[in-house]
């Protein structure tokens, strides 16, 4: 039986831009995992279901259901102990674990405020409304009011990305020599940002630019092409 | 010949506040080396230029000299690699390097508009013209004014916590199941605070304050007094 992964999908059913379904895939790729990516809208909550919840990544395993990016880390990891390592051992998984809150604390908020005003113009039509009400719910406003301001806020969240800029001064990869889970965590939020916006996130000169170059090479040709299938 | 650490003391001479010099003792005594700490103030400066640099903490261990907290940290791994590690494998020290940088360039500045104008209470009269000009010349503004608004912009370094909050949702330490390095990058900025001030950073109902709890046992009752020896 295939290796499934539930995967979200734009107006284009190869457009994949969710930042927690691109941890999966690299994980799953840092594992040599073969896997079906299956193209999953907002409006499909039913096709999840099985999965006990409503968002994806959703990996489906042989008879095992996994659902959310972490726990489909860690599932890998220890299913999959002969494969290459996503995390060099448990004090590393216990660290990646403080930067997968900062990616979805910081940088993942940093960005909605930069580039979520881009995404709906991505979306199946019949995602619009979902969308739409889903997100101005949790943000309290329109998308457009909440990126209105975003040449003078891509500042502070450049600011915001002192960490990684300061780990990457010594180390090509947040993880070392290699990259590894905590660089796909990252890499995910900006992955998402490239595929739905054209807006520059990054300053031209920021180290965290070269990082990221790295993980374009470390992704492949087809996470790189992405942003050409933006509907 | 005895290991020598130099730490930052203030008025009192056993009163030792330095969030970088905490990383160290806790690496130290992590590693179950003996360590003879030697008083050291700001004006100080003449006293650790054997160091080629001024600034503490600074590690004499037999021949070697070695500054700054991080570089002690890697020096003290690879030289004692049989004693506890502080880093759980090359991965989990090039993770912690995010997490230092995180320290370095979130919780510090955030914790310093909170504290900063108590600290001249706590210093020796002669450090205190250039604790003064130092600190104002790299805020751009007086100690008064860089805390003056500390009731409301408590609020924004407590929503900075985030990380630090998601990784203890988990676990009980930041490197899991027991205290490493990467917990006390963070307790040496988080004991800083409480030596130097009354100022409540953390909100009363923070799971942030017990895992700092936690800390307080790790580092043992002379840590846990160490406020009691403000001026």
């Amino acid at each position: 039986m295939a290796r499934l992964l539930y995967d979200l999908a734009g107006a284009h059913p190869d457009f994949r831009f969710s930042p927690y379904c691109w941890r999966s895939k690299l994980a799953l790729a840092h594992k040599g995992l073969d896997v079906e990516t299956v193209p999953w809208r907002f409006m499909d909550k039913d096709r999840i279901a099985f999965s006990g919840q409503g968002r994806v990544p959703v990996l489906v395993d042989g008879d095992e259901v996994v659902s959310d990016s972490w726990r489909i880390a860690l599932y890998l990891e220890s299913t999959y102990p002969d494969a290459p390592a996503l995390f060099g051992g448990p004090q590393a998984q216990a660290l990646a674990r403080f930067i997968n809150g900062w990616a979805d604390g910081v940088q993942l908020p940093g960005l909605t405020r930069l580039v979520l005003a881009d995404i709906p113009a991505t979306l199946h039509e019949g995602d619009l409304p979902y969308f739409h009400s889903s997100r101005e719910q949790r943000l309290g406003m329109s998308l457009a009011a909440a990126c209105a301001d975003r040449d003078t806020r891509v500042q502070e969240f450049r600011a915001s990305l002192i960490p990684v800029r300061m780990a990457l001064k010594n180390q090509p990869f947040l993880c070392g020599d290699a990259p590894a889970y905590a660089d796909y965590i990252v890499f995910g939020g900006f992955q998402w940002a490239r595929c739905v916006s054209d807006f520059p996130v990054l300053a031209d000169d920021d180290a965290v630019g070269l990082w990221l170059e790295r993980m374009l090479e470390t992704a492949g040709p087809a996470a790189r092409r992405m942003p050409a299938l933006r509907a």
